[in-house]
């Protein structure tokens, strides 16, 4: 019951501004699949500064506004210019949320121990639990760290520590006002997937994707934008010299999608993306996403690093999708 | 409104278990105080080990159980013993919350900016923020980490991200169920000094030893035991040679509080403690802990990682100080 009340509280959430986009940076985008913990540096410092020029105004100096003041490793001290900010007139953001997966980082400590099984009572599992936790937090500091030496003001948040539970993998209590309050104080808060506790399991794990269809149903970004390590969704493996690049899936009311474009004659759609997509695969992202374009939020899935996740970061995909744009699109059907 | 309701639910939180012990681990005692972002490796390596003994039972086989199975820096490899959890009957632990404070962590952040003074508004308290939270979580991380390597099974929950925010610095909404769930569920929440919103001024610091009184006035540990870089509470800086240390202090109902031990006619009370108390000083931390004390609970304030901190952790100073036993007892004048 209490539950049931705070959930339905959330319906109500009132932002100062509404949110602009929600982006899911996909672990195959950011982590170094084949290395444990790994982060792709070159990519993230790329995502990193498109997200800057998507929400944030260049300094009128020029200068990059660093906001990580912390030692990197290796480094015996910080390199930041504070005095730079004296001198800065506002450093408004553009309403975001970035949500993260877990890559190289979360998965060999979940998948070892049984996380998502549940079963807390279990010494592997509860030690999983812990280990996970560490793995995916790790990760979460690097990115907010990313993100804030491009002066991005972003704010780590864990769904843990937020309060966030399932009820058999269901989410059953996300509290989101800590969220509206740090987009409303102007922070952009950078979420993840994360092990959190299930009232019937115990435990289990919540993915970047089922986080990311939260929000958005209670938040109604604008639009929504996975940033992955192919260019969208294909019909078939990427990899497979044969396979077509989905342009646009159009999902209906009740919830059921079909392609639109290009237009396939008898193409046995089998749908699938990056090999390392940890939690259910693509056709549980395409789900998630066609949630999301039912009610209304067009969701863009697109090579993170390239000029086409510019343009879907920038919003320039609402009325118009240009030929040379690369990606998949997954809208309301109207 | 809102806000008061839910504070008014704390009173009524109820633990499966009661909390045995809140420990603070002073930024004194496990950072380098004159270096920044430095952990002093060796002092936290003794304190997680001290926690354990205090909080858990060894393991049959006397392998220590690490939860730690992250990379660490410099290292390729994780390195955890994953099949000894599968025959270890059970890993329970005794109802610990740790917190720490920041000592050489966000400290240089914080002040360079005037977080704590408030005014987002200004860019340079904005990536102030930014950069205080980046730097109180990377160590929030490390001491996770460190005491997963003793089995104790941590958990890092961030005030910003439980929700808790001030107004004019003091507590205004810190719902605890999060931190009682993870307890519940035998886990050890270890939360920390952190930058948070605050209702008036925008944004302030809150500091662990406020963190540990709230948390003590509304899950009623049995004691709580402040783990500091020098031996207790002293009449002056303890650099001084003529220092003397309290080893009693009796707090009054009303608040007011007087040294019981040594007896010291004339003594001008002339409280202090290590010099990189941050936050506020001595002053502040022995008003804090009286407010413990007011409650009827009693506060250890000793040095980490000697014999003494081993029998305040283990609650074995509850009915009698023994005379060899070295540090500062704050509780309630009956």
């Amino acid at each position: 019951m209490e539950d049931e009340k705070k959930s339905t509280q959330n319906a109500s959430i009132n932002l100062i501004r509404p949110i602009r986009c929600i982006v899911k940076l996909g672990g195959a985008a950011i982590t170094c699949k084949n290395e444990l913990e790994k982060i792709n540096e070159e990519s993230l410092k790329e995502v990193s500064a498109q997200l800057r020029q998507s929400m944030i105004m260049q300094s009128p100096s020029g200068k990059n506004l660093g906001m990580d003041w912390s030692k990197r490793t290796g480094e015996s001290d910080v390199s930041c210019d504070i005095d730079c900010f004296r001198h800065q007139p506002s450093l408004d953001s553009s309403p975001f949320i970035v949500v993260h997966g877990a890559g190289s980082f979360g998965h060999f400590q979940a998948s070892e121990s049984g996380v998502h099984k549940g079963g807390l009572d279990q010494p592997l599992v509860k030690a999983g639990f812990v280990a996970t936790r560490i793995s995916v937090t790790k990760l979460n500091l690097e990115i907010v760290r990313a993100l804030a030496r491009e002066s991005i003001p972003s704010i780590g948040m864990s769904p843990f520590s937020c309060g966030w539970s399932t009820s058999e993998r269901n989410i059953a209590f996300a509290d989101l006002s800590v969220v509206a309050k740090a987009i409303d104080s102007g922070f952009i808060p950078v979420l993840h997937g994360d092990a959190v506790l299930d009232n019937l399991l115990g435990c289990t794990i919540l993915s970047g994707d089922v986080i990311i269809r939260h929000l958005a149903e209670h938040l109604k970004p604008e639009y929504v934008v996975f940033l992955t390590d192919v260019l969208g969704v294909y019909d078939r493996p990427p990899s497979d010299p044969n396979a077509v690049l989905l342009r646009e899936i159009a999902v209906s009311e009740d919830g059921s999608w079909f392609v639109v474009k290009p237009t396939l004659e008898n193409m046995k759609v089998q749908i699938t993306v990056a090999a390392h997509d940890t939690t259910g695969g693509m056709q549980t992202k395409i789900s998630e996403a066609a949630m999301i374009a039912k009610l209304g939020i067009d969701v863009y899935i697109v090579k993170a690093g390239t000029s086409h996740s510019v343009r879907a970061l920038n919003g320039g995909l609402k009325d118009d999708i240009p030929d040379d744009w690369l990606g998949t699109v997954i809208r309301l059907f109207r």
